[in-house]
């Protein structure tokens, strides 16, 4: 029996967005959205509807969304949206998706998107009421620690946490270790303890591989139950404490794995992984200072 | 109530074997050793004794271990020997622990070390009938799968083939995966069949990082009831398919994880955190080629 788990892509919008040096060219984004798709890619977070001052490198979101869009109109693609405002520029491009990012952390919340926790549920109710036929997953940021709060040692936090969102309608949630704090056992507790509060729920996490604990963290996570993993091609982007060092998981390792284990994730290794090389390429032949440390060659099988 | 595992470093033998291009004097290699003992370290393969015509970065085995076993006559160290010679050339300078590598792959074993199955076992059988006093604890290399073969699917060939090696006196193997080509499912079914056959054996694992693999294969391993789990300081040496990329299960790492997880490792992860950045500086600053990826920062803890 084939096991099954969603990978979700969020490369061209967590990986892109971490080049700040430059802007990656329209077509080029376009490009390996459409490579990842090529591969077998089924859900995909490929921008984001957020102020062009703030983050340039999603200026041309538009652009990446009409002509994604256009090419692919059955696949689960995604935009990130901070407000109504991004939620409506996403709805009438045709989106029928987003994901709205808060912070379990107070302090982050507040330097992350600068909202308190009672403004950032107001804004969620509002896309929501606006859009009610939009999806809207909710990223939790911070889930398992905070770069000024630290390690959150207890699951309560989370479960108590998510119950505004669960009756404002949320229906998926993906929780993020955003700064790598994450340990497995932290890891299941927290999964076990969401799980059996909100048995309903679409569960995703987002692990970055911070001490070499990306692969270990999202497998520990699918073992307790989670129905989606995020990763980014290359493993590009996220990165806060080790500019240069290892960012997010990266998706062509977790689909090596999970090949192999004998799931059944849709996605070519092959292609995936040529993808990675050609974003490799892409990358630092054209922004210096970023080094995408890929595989180059994978072990031969029999 | 605390988790036990023993953590045996590898990296004084398998990462500075893999420094080629010029030789790490031996005060620096005894230098990262005592920083290694002295971040809490109890469990080091800390040289070879082979052919300094095969592997000269390894000629000065006995300086060092006069060295190391003078100032830690208690610590659990022991150096690689891949033959009588080896281990009369240990056991005379006082060591009392050794570890023997045989290749599970007929092919793999023939082209790292010239030699059949049978001559190998013989070998084996020679030591141990030579120095019955000494421990020879048995690397069992291409266990999960092999350059030329390919990846092994069934745990029962592991088994069988460790019959001979038990019955002329075995107490500890250590399941290598030398190619870095296992997946947690099979890491489970071999440690599972293992253990199933043979309960008493003292069972360790040493993975490789690749494709990000080395710690989730590793915490496998554990679940499924080893002993001990080998890694390298800094992640160093052993990396077969993809020169400059990750190689060796880093130690960092892998007591980051620990320690979080409330296992009582021993090791101070600030300590040995301080070990690998020593390490890097004396690796990358001598030896061009050669870096050390390691994670510069930890996040940070309440």
């Amino acid at each position: 029996m084939t096991k099954k788990i969603q990978i979700c892509e969020v490369g061209p919008r967590d990986g892109f967005q971490s080049i700040k040096c430059a802007q990656i060219p329209t077509e080029q984004k376009i490009e390996i959205i459409e490579e990842l798709l090529a591969a077998g890619v089924k859900h995909m977070e490929f921008t984001s509807f957020v102020s062009p001052k703030a983050i340039p490198q999603m200026a041309d979101a538009a652009d990446v969304t009409k002509a994604v869009l256009e090419r692919h109109p059955d696949a689960d693609l995604f935009a990130l949206v901070p407000n109504l405002r991004g939620a409506a520029n996403a709805y009438n491009l045709g989106l029928r998706k987003v994901c709205y990012v808060v912070s379990l952390s107070v302090s982050h919340n507040k330097a992350n998107i600068n909202r308190t926790h009672e403004q950032s549920l107001d804004a969620y109710r509002e896309i929501r009421a606006t859009y009610p036929d939009l999806d809207v997953i909710v990223d939790l940021a911070t889930t398992f620690g905070c770069p000024f709060e630290g390690k959150y040692e207890d699951p309560a936090a989370v479960v108590a946490f998510l119950r505004d969102y669960v009756d404002a309608g949320m229906k998926a949630v993906c929780l993020c270790d955003t700064i790598g704090i994450a340990d497995p056992a932290q890891v299941k507790a927290v999964i076990e303890a969401v799980k059996a509060a909100y048995p309903e729920l679409h569960l995703g996490v987002h692990f970055h591989d911070t001490r070499g604990l990306g692969m270990v963290n999202t497998l520990t996570a699918m073992e307790a139950g989670v129905d989606e993993i995020q990763s980014t091609l290359g493993g590009l982007g996220g990165c806060p404490f080790a500019p240069g060092a290892s960012g997010n998981l990266a998706t062509e390792d977790a689909v090596w794995m999970l090949n192999e284990m004998g799931y059944d994730t849709g996605i070519s290794f092959s292609k995936i992984l040529a993808a990675a090389k050609h974003e490799k390429e892409l990358i630092e032949g054209n922004y210096s200072g970023h080094h995408i440390n890929i595989e180059q060659e994978t072990p031969c099988r029999a």
